[in-house]
């Protein structure tokens, strides 16, 4: 939401914080090259250096995790990870390119990597496509597999249904869950997940995400029950950089994001309404997303 | 939150709002008296008029209730049912006081009136305590019983304990759940309630409510699964209302409130925080209330 434009002070202290909270990994940014995307002016946390991260963080307890994207990664961008301040590299596909997504993950594992696969969209999956990417997925070496609940769409009861569906196709795969907030059920669906074995949980200080944001660190800090886990660090990230934040780039709770995660759709639309003059024009949005024949371009 | 000073305009319109939503009840306030209550120069709202509301509201389908407390209600000022606007009483009590809110259920019943019983603070009433009220409650003719999420400290697993033993120590009473949303599950525990049988459910447009607010009728009403229910009349109302409101007034997601409901704690504390110039003194505020030296007066 705020084009990967978050200054090095605020990373080395969010980095710090979560370290001191006893958060496992940190998500630092993507690792997509800069010859295969327009950067559109973006911060350095979309294109990842090893040597700038080398300057920026003092490497503690807390790993290091990037994202790919199949298509705008560069294999030869990606060190060993014995040379690299990287432990996890998680690539995100749709379910059409889990063959490529596999192929990178076998890759980055041989680097020495801790691996993550993302299906997005899994809300938009039928489910002979998944059965098909399950197979090829048991086959390979991905430590982590995550659901991923892109559109903000799903309820407790789905989650549920896709955990057992995951655990019985993956016995030998760890589970992660990424959930968004559109219905203000990213904690519910969390917690869900939590209930029913999932190890990886995707959450955000504050929410702060695409859209109407993520599960919060805050909360599941607090509610798992380990005795490392600290919230006082992410209160103090919050009051710190997260408020001022939240003042100048919008995530959350937002109207138009609940309609599309009610609807089942991508949020595109709906970021588009709220950089219009159009923003709280609620019922008109409504009725175009709702109304077959649409003005919107899907 | 806005000490009951809704427009009648306002009112009226959201009347409307929630007729044309196929809201079964909407509550318009409380029915307290004057004569047993400081006003705080508080709306009309808070000690509602029959002749005042006659004049305000064209009644359709929607019936209306309102809350009264044990003590600052004058009975006297209950007109029989034939004669008045509202359909619904609303007893709120903490659990010492539940003879007196059945006193109250018996009165009101009698005059025609449906009724609910809502059991405020659960989360910290003792186990031993409810079964003894359960047993009075049994025998009462009260039409819906509660359980209230006072400090928004509940977590689905917990609905599903207490709809479980109100259902089965309540055989013969509807259950009602009314939920805060301190740590975003206002809406997950009341599908919670939902699955469990519960059939009245508590909900604020666009969540508007003491502290962190309550479940919101937009996603209620669109989550259930009932041709008569509309959700664009609430998107309306949320456009029109809500918005401007909510830059006057704040309720919401703020951390001192995901605190308090976190500790199980009324959010009076973090109310009084949100009033002072310390407002966003998050850790400072954590550290007090988990302090045992605590400088607060609880």
């Amino acid at each position: 939401m705020n084009n990967w434009d978050f200054s090095i002070p605020f990373v080395r202290e969010l980095y710090d914080a979560l370290n001191e909270a006893g958060v496992e990994y940190m998500e630092i940014g993507y690792k997509n090259s800069p010859k295969l995307l327009k950067s559109d002016g973006a911060g350095p946390w979309r294109f990842l250096d090893d040597a700038f991260l080398k300057e920026v963080i003092s490497k503690k307890r807390t790993k290091l995790s990037a994202l790919v994207d199949i298509g705008r990664v560069d294999e030869d961008d990606i060190l060993l990870r014995e040379d690299s301040m990287l432990d996890l590299i998680r690539v995100a596909c749709y379910i059409k390119d889990i063959d490529k997504a596999l192929d990178l993950i076998q890759t980055f594992h041989d680097r020495g990597y801790e691996t993550t696969l993302n299906i997005m969209a899994l809300s938009h999956v039928m489910e002979n496509d998944l059965h098909e990417a399950f197979r090829l997925i048991a086959a390979s070496p991905v430590d982590v597999v995550y659901i991923v609940d892109s559109y903000g769409s799903l309820f407790p009861k789905d989650i549920e249904y896709l955990t057992d569906k995951f655990s019985s196709m993956l016995p030998n795969k760890q589970l992660g869950i990424h959930t968004h907030n559109n219905m203000q059920l990213a904690f519910a669906n969390t917690i869900t997940a939590i209930n029913r074995g999932v190890t990886f949980l995707d959450t955000s200080v504050y929410g702060m995400g695409r859209a109407a944001g993520n599960c919060t660190t805050e909360l599941v800090v607090s509610y798992l029950k380990k005795s490392n886990y600290k919230v006082r660090p992410i209160l103090e990230m919050i009051e710190k950089h997260m408020i001022p934040l939240r003042e100048q780039v919008e995530w959350g709770y937002i109207i138009p994001y609940m309609v599309t995660g009610l609807l089942n759709e991508h949020p595109r639309t709906a970021m588009a309404l709220r950089n219009s003059a159009d923003k709280d024009h609620y019922a008109d949005f409504y009725d175009k997303l709702t109304s077959a024949e649409t003005s919107f371009i899907k």
